[in-house]
């Protein structure tokens, strides 16, 4: 039974798992798959050192099986195949206005506390979500981040007759471009890395290079002028943040998904004088998880697609590394168990 | 029959005011009122020397009576009182999604051809809003300004039991914060002029001057901690722009009033933390005149209260340098026909 800690400057060690037995309400888990999200990777550079207590357990992106249940769980039995949304809810305050996963008192299980890159794991039996037979445990850890996407997706109020553009085409851009299209509107990647362009357009996506061609220009022409409907910022760049506004037309949604941790020059003017919104998305609700895991189940998804590897508990450190070191891959899981 | 010309460099001419025979679909008015619009300003001080075509007759705030009808107009007839919504929409683009308000070809009566700032005016018949018998042509002339109001609120989707902060209590500010309030909702207003904060203290409003008081503080103790639900920013300044993020809600909406000429540096983190949203408002529909024309009839607002000045076109450069050198005052009307 082992675990990955992360326990300062880039480093990743090995720890024991504990078995800890489920309180009331509460499941033990044996986790099958773990994915590596750009989250860990912040962790992994110290980004967030202030936050998380070392040695950390760290992963948040997890297909378990269920192996014990606490006292007062009814929704869940052992033997069961679940997927984890990694929310701890505190308090409600004023501020939250109901939502409680925007809320003040939010924690996040894998940050804020241990985290499921582990062979056992003990969580809130709210957190839980059944998957269905048809979907296999390794698709079940893509989860977390699909539902990310879904609701990314449904706080755009796309349509199926519309065009959308996605800047960035990470793990997360490439779920929203994926489940925007199986919505039935056009979708145009914007990304640099040309082996996650070629994905993309394995993948059956329009993708354009903004270090080859002028975006906004490529967007004009591909659309004739109409411009899109709504932009998903992922990149968390300034350029991309420069370009949203450009890409939109009259009364354009502009959503932003990335993670920008100082101010950055946006064109207000813009705003004003098509009318523009934007939108700030954050993680998921549990319907998202519901949304999702159907979506995934239906098999309309290429999912397995964004898997780039799936390596063991022992080779952590060596994961992190390679992910470090080049941009090409998408997605890593790691397996926590030989189950 | 006189107008007020722009002749560029901060100067107003008297020049005369042509009666033109109004062509099918077109009406003739004589003009009772004309305010000055902050864009009036704009004007005044060359800042769209590039867009007006000198000698410009300006204004676009009227109140009128009809003259005259061309061929094929049924909607109104001579003697009507009417206030005008000063938009002429060109040929419709895909760009626009049916948005004609802010549409690629829309030019603006009154600063792409001329105003209203003179004794006859020819305008599209479609542009004219009957006044009912209770509304006089002095407040009247306030209508188009308070369809501005009444659609960034609509816009807002605020609701009445909401609390919004409105940044900036200039015209558009103060008429943002009486249409808020009439919806039932609470109205922070901040405001760094104390003429202007005494004004809205006697409408009724709550008024804070950031310069003496941290503004997100302040909100956050007269909310609890709440914070409001929704935010105007009216106040065009890099201070508004930054404090704007500091006082929504979790899910909170900002509605983008002010012009913004260059890029302003944004918190997105903050957007995606607590989904917050942004909303970019300009101008007004069809639907917002007659909104607004019902509102001020119904006498709820007091509006009156908000024109500072009534002067005649002979002292239209007078009044211009006045509103230029002090900003105390808030609406100044030039009375532009005898009758």
């Amino acid at each position: 039974m082992k675990a990955a800690a992360y326990t300062g400057n880039k480093t990743l060690q090995l720890a024991p798992s504990e078995q800890i037995s489920p309180a009331d309400n509460e499941v033990r888990l044996e986790v099958a798959y773990c994915g590596i999200c750009g989250t860990d990777m912040h962790i992994y550079h110290g980004n967030m050192d202030q936050r998380v207590r070392m040695p950390q357990i760290i992963g948040h992106e997890v297909s378990a099986v269920v192996a014990e249940v606490g006292a007062g769980v009814a929704d869940v039995q052992v033997g069961d195949r679940v997927c984890v949304r990694p929310l701890k809810f505190g308090e409600a305050a004023n501020f939250d206005r109901g939502n409680a996963h925007v809320g003040k008192n939010l924690r996040i299980i894998g940050i804020d506390m241990p985290g499921g890159m582990q062979s056992s794991w003990t969580v809130p039996a709210y957190t839980l979500h059944k998957i269905p037979d048809e979907l296999n445990l390794e698709t079940a850890a893509l989860i977390e981040p699909l539902a990310v996407a879904v609701h990314d997706v449904k706080l755009s109020r796309l349509k199926g007759n519309e065009t959308c553009v996605v800047i960035g085409g990470g793990p997360i851009g490439l779920l929203i471009a994926m489940v925007a299209r199986n919505l039935g509107a056009r979708v145009i990647l914007s990304e640099i890395n040309e082996s996650r362009l070629t994905l993309a357009r394995e993948l059956g996506l329009e993708a354009v290079n903004p270090l080859e061609e002028n975006l906004a220009d490529s967007v004009a022409e591909l659309t004739e002028g109409a411009m899109a409907d709504c932009v998903f910022e992922v990149s968390g760049s300034a350029v991309g943040v420069q370009v949203m506004t450009d890409l939109v037309c009259a009364r354009g949604r502009i959503v932003v998904v990335a993670i920008h941790p100082d101010a950055k020059p946006v064109n207000l003017f813009k705003f004003f004088w098509s009318e523009i919104q934007m939108i700030g998305a954050r993680l998921y609700e549990a319907e998202d998880f519901d949304d999702a895991i159907q979506l995934a189940a239906s098999g309309q998804l290429a999912l397995k697609k964004l898997i780039t590897k799936v390596s063991t508990l022992e080779n952590v450190a060596e994961v992190f590394e390679t992910i470090d070191s080049q941009p090409d891959g998408i997605k890593y899981l790691i397996k926590c168990n030989e189950t």
